[in-house]
């Protein structure tokens, strides 16, 4: 099973919380148990697991982030100025694989599923493939 | 075919390596060939694959992590004061995808596969599921 | 199906795009749909997916990740001294997993995958392994 998600992100730099749409997807397709791997589409934003309670721990997140890797940097030679947010997408990643059990995702209680913009705001896209087992 | 396992973290940050564990159940299992997601259940702990020969390795990933995304930063929100846990954990990833051929993990000479501990010591739980094939 | 890629790298630090290779195999063993884990074999070289155009952003992110991990840091214990590019590694990632879908990768228009040298030259591995579906 395949699919293709569309969001449009509203920031520079974002974190935008996705498991629902997975789990509704899941739902709806009917899928018990297998694998998801969900994947962007791009090269400045990525996809991650991490904390779905304290929103400040997103702020905290792209902060720091963004102090590693700093959008201006005086050697950078990427003619798009967007070098910064090819390392953040590495980073976290461009694509995370996730279980699925019983219907549901297996994710422990602070676990949410985000799609991280670097480099917005945009139109993106993410696709989501399953295998069953 | 999945399982849960528990372990017990005895340090802040620590790499403790569960390759042996991991391969001592696809022997229980009986499985031949597939792919293995190991994912850890928590914001502030991962799952990466990295040296398994001088321990120096670790100390060393460990404190340079440390530098890069420092405990202590005057700027973090987050009330619970570990947002460097939730970036660590997303540098090394909540989650690795192994290869298992003829009964075993595919790794090479020197890999291992290490639950992350970046909050602890604590009581932890990951989560191994595989697709035959 | 399983298949082990070599490849000799010429540089100390070096993003070798495969997305080629890859595609190539996928046809030649007749895969249509499923998923591809490509899985380094190595503790000091990864795989990442990153722009496949503007060759700038190698160059970019490879001197980016040397100013977050140093290959000389004063502290580092590990007596190989290459104790930055085991940190390059878990952060990029050892492996990833990619989709396939009608007989090809699904991958964004400026997506590459890259096999990432981090302690180069030397003589590499990557394993390749897909479950249909």
């Amino acid at each position: 099973m395949l699919a293709q998600f569309h969001l449009q992100t509203s920031a520079h730099a974002q974190m935008i919380e996705i498991t629902t749409e997975l789990e509704k997807w899941i739902r709806s397709e009917g899928i018990d148990n297998g694998i998801m791997i969900v994947s962007s589409l791009h090269t400045t934003a990525g996809i991650t697991v991490n904390e779905n309670a304290d929103p400040d721990v997103k702020t905290d997140f792209l902060r720091r982030l963004e102090e590693v890797y700093p959008w201006e940097h005086p050697k950078d030679m990427h003619m798009e100025g967007n070098t910064a947010s090819h390392l953040k997408t590495s980073t976290v990643g461009h694509a995370q694989t996730l279980i699925i059990s019983n219907g549901q995702l297996v994710l422990g209680t602070w676990q949410g599923v985000y799609f991280c913009e670097f480099d917005g705001p945009r139109n993106r896209k993410y696709t989501v493939k399953v295998i069953e087992g």
